[in-house]
């Protein structure tokens, strides 16, 4: 019945991934993408409400960490630009003397970002005195606004965040949560006295993240991005990525240390004990709705989604069976939902009248973690039957229900968990030590384009070049995790500790 | 001390409503307005945490009622309008033959639509094949999907919501939630089988939102408004206005009834038990960030906000003293916090090293409703001294301080209540039952625009107009509550017991 179903429904194998994940997306009812604008999907109930969770998630780390939430407009006024053009035109004035780090990136950027926003160039019949874009993100808008808050050392730190609807006008193929048009966006900004707090803003940046990924049971590779792939006017950025199961990696999160660089162009100074004026240091943190891909991709099974408890819309459905035997059937189902939602565990009663094998396919498309039927024997033995989205089924006392439930959705994102980071060890492959002979790289015959390559590597830019272009895939940058023992750079043969990814990134 | 500090923030009185309240709102720290695009402010955390909020009563009612949260994308192509169009095109063919009530309606909206709206023509560098506009509302990209979604009478009703940003090109004086370009918007949507379930759905929205307003402590007029000030295409639109301490009304909810008129634009249509095709009845129900503009206009006073303790961001501000002679105190307000936070009540610890005053003034401005204060004679005694925002002060034992505390809460809600009562009736005169003389006006010369008037009136539409035009005042509409006995017309002196009010608008 469940093949039956499935042909019905038309989910294609996981295997399949690329089918699979823009099947499932609509299955499950997470999101509708017949709106007539490619790339921005109507977000159905279920996966407005996944989405929701996962803000949660995010809000309570940025509360335990003292960030503040703000709510920025959406439009931007083309000439706050002239600030950001000033910060390019002096990246590109130390390029020039040779000093500045992010000189690489200068380059394909420089009108990079008038190609990727939607203009706003009308009111009505009347064409706008000044043009405004949709933000991309929100650096020009905070910053100008921060420039007016900060006076003194004790504004100090500032830390903000918002979560908002951002913009791209993205050329490239759209996918849902992976790559769309309008983005649901969450950005961190921080504003310090030096380089050393703002240092350690991004160690408390990489602690969120990791507990955020952790609740999300998604496994990651931490990077700090090579000079041509940092955010511009960034010192540096550091990048999560979640290895999809088709082998491609999925930035889920990056955080960005500005030095003084962005405070410079917009003038964002403040005056210390002494009374002299200082250029802050500033922190971005982004995510977005790609986390809810990452879930999607790396939890799914042949038979639909797999959420993880801490964010699934329902974490138990309850199913009264056989009630035209007996009705108290329904009764105690009810008691069940009572108390489970009295200790916060998000319950839901299937009480359709159709068959058990539909409303069990249902819930397995849909992802819930936990299953509990009750019917009339149940009633007789006070327990009920407990499924695993994750695999078993077992009979379960009602005693102390709700505490049993816990460990129950404790051990489901256990094995989630356990899971995702099969699949991550499976997609990630060594590359041979030594794949260099007389000058030429001899392994990328042997490459393959959904697998993700761990290699010793200390080249330069021009190595990392090579390396790209020879095998088609693109370095992640040095990992945040080293070799406990040095190995040979695949390209220089130099023994180093530094290990990089070489990936197809989306 | 205070009146220092008032002249210091430069809070003006506050019977000088026109400048009390945008610079309260600044003051307070609800909102920046140098954001530099005019009406569109920066949400500082102290504003958006009581939107938040505000936000929460909301979606505590829809889920009550069973309506789903959805996020529909923000940007809508110009080619759905045809819809919209199509829908005007009747509706004129229906007024040219006699028959639909919206015909007034008609003629100022044509054109008014394109207006109002901001155009997105361009992305990136390249002029979109199909111009896009920011959403004003929702009906068009929201009725779009439900003709996709909505097959049968299974399928009904569809109850659903969002919160989202939406935008207005308004060339009118802005004012911080007032009157902005970019609105913090709720907006629900529901469709039904037939005119009776919508007509149901109608008075579910009517009891929701005295809900909210009750909450919110606001007293208000309910009204059906004339047809020249129906929704385009709604049967009959219901609006509950708060009358500003300045005598002008501000709308701060409407709902609409829309019968089968957009769904016949939009092809809405079900097949019913027997396998009829039958055209969907559709509500909508609109509020927005005046609901915060409300509070802060109705509650605040000379010394700043006052919020009702159901939105107040900080529900109890702790304030410990003397804390030189006795370091227990710090303790003891952190026990005090912790009470209190375990039982859900919104509390923080005011431990900065300034004076008391300061912090008395600072959060008086803020508009606090609870302020605990705990010396070392407290501490001897198991005790606090509480101050309420809305007058009074006295002892209070530490014994189930989170009951009392509720009970005070309830008591600043209840003042709250009675006091915007009190302005209200205050600004809200009763006209002479008898104004006409010979045909003549004759209450037109002590007409003033800073109050509200009540009166009977059952004439017809240039009755209506003369009214309007005789005192600059607008009708709201006939009013929910009717007189107990009839009284004159005031101006056809026929008797009646329709009330209405003249007013200025917003």
């Amino acid at each position: 019945m469940v093949d039956q179903g499935k042909a019905k429904r038309g989910i294609p194998p996981k295997s399949e991934f690329n089918s699979w994940y823009p099947a499932i997306v609509e299955i499950a009812d997470l999101v509708d993408k017949r709106y007539p604008i490619k790339g921005m999907d109507v977000w159905k109930p279920y996966g407005w409400k996944a989405m929701s969770l996962i803000d949660k998630i995010t809000r309570s780390e940025m509360e335990r960490t003292y960030h503040d939430e703000y709510r920025f407009p959406l439009l931007v006024p083309e000439d706050l630009l002239d600030k950001e053009n000033r910060l390019v035109a002096r990246l590109k004035a130390a390029r020039d003397a040779g000093v500045n780090p992010s000189e690489l990136r200068l380059d394909e950027d420089d009108a990079g970002f008038k190609k990727e926003v939607y203009w706003v160039k009308h009111g009505g019949e009347n064409e706008l005195d000044v043009p405004m874009f949709l933000r991309p993100t929100s650096e020009t808008p905070m910053y100008t606004m921060f420039s007016l808050w900060i006076r003194s050392h004790a504004d100090l730190p500032l830390k903000t965040f918002q979560i908002v609807n951002t913009f791209r006008y993205e050329t490239k193929q759209t996918r849902s949560f992976i790559r769309v048009r309008e983005i649901h966006f969450f950005e961190a900004h921080t504003v310090h006295r030096n380089e050393e707090e703002a240092t350690m803003q991004i160690e408390e940046d990489a602690n969120m993240i990791q507990n955020i990924l952790h609740e999300l049971c998604l496994p990651n590779i931490i990077s700090k991005r090579p000079i041509w792939d940092t955010f511009p006017g960034a010192w540096y950025t550091t990048a999560a990525d979640v290895v999809m199961p088709n082998g491609r990696t999925l930035q889920v999160g990056t955080y960005h240390h500005y030095r003084d660089q962005w405070a410079k162009s917009f003038d964002l100074t403040y005056e210390d004990e002494n009374g002299d004026a200082n250029f802050c240091h500033q922190t971005t943190f982004g995510m977005s709705e790609r986390l809810l891909g990452a879930i999607v991709g790396l939890h799914g099974d042949d038979r639909g989604l797999i959420f993880p408890p801490s964010i699934s819309p329902i974490q138990v459905i309850i199913m009264p069976v056989a009630t035209h035997i007996s009705p108290d059937v329904i009764v105690m189902a009810k008691n069940i939902k009572n108390i489970l939602a009295d200790s916060g565990i998000r319950t839901k009663i299937d009480d359709r009248d159709i068959r058990s094998g539909t409303k069990h396919y249902d819930w397995e498309i849909k992802g819930v973690p936990i299953r509990l039927e009750v019917g009339p024997r149940d009633l007789a033995n006070n327990q009920c039957v407990i499924s695993l989205r994750t695999g078993g089924k077992e009979n379960l006392s009602l005693d102390n229900l709700e505490i049993s439930i816990n460990k129950y959705l404790d051990l489901v994102s256990d094995n989630l968990r356990d899971n995702a980071n099969e699949i991550h060890k499976n997609m990630v492959h060594k590359l041979p030590d030594s794949s260099m002979e007389d000058g030429n790289l001899i392994f990328t015959s042997k490459i393959q384009d959904n697998l993700v390559y761990e290699l010793a590597f200390d080249g330069n830019d021009a190595d990392a070049e090579l390396l790209e272009k020879s095998t088609g895939l693109t370095l992640l940058g040095d990992c945040e995790i080293i070799y406990d023992v040095a190995k040979p750079c695949v390209i220089t043969g130099n023994l180093t500790t530094k290990k990089q990814h070489l990936a197809k990134m989306y």
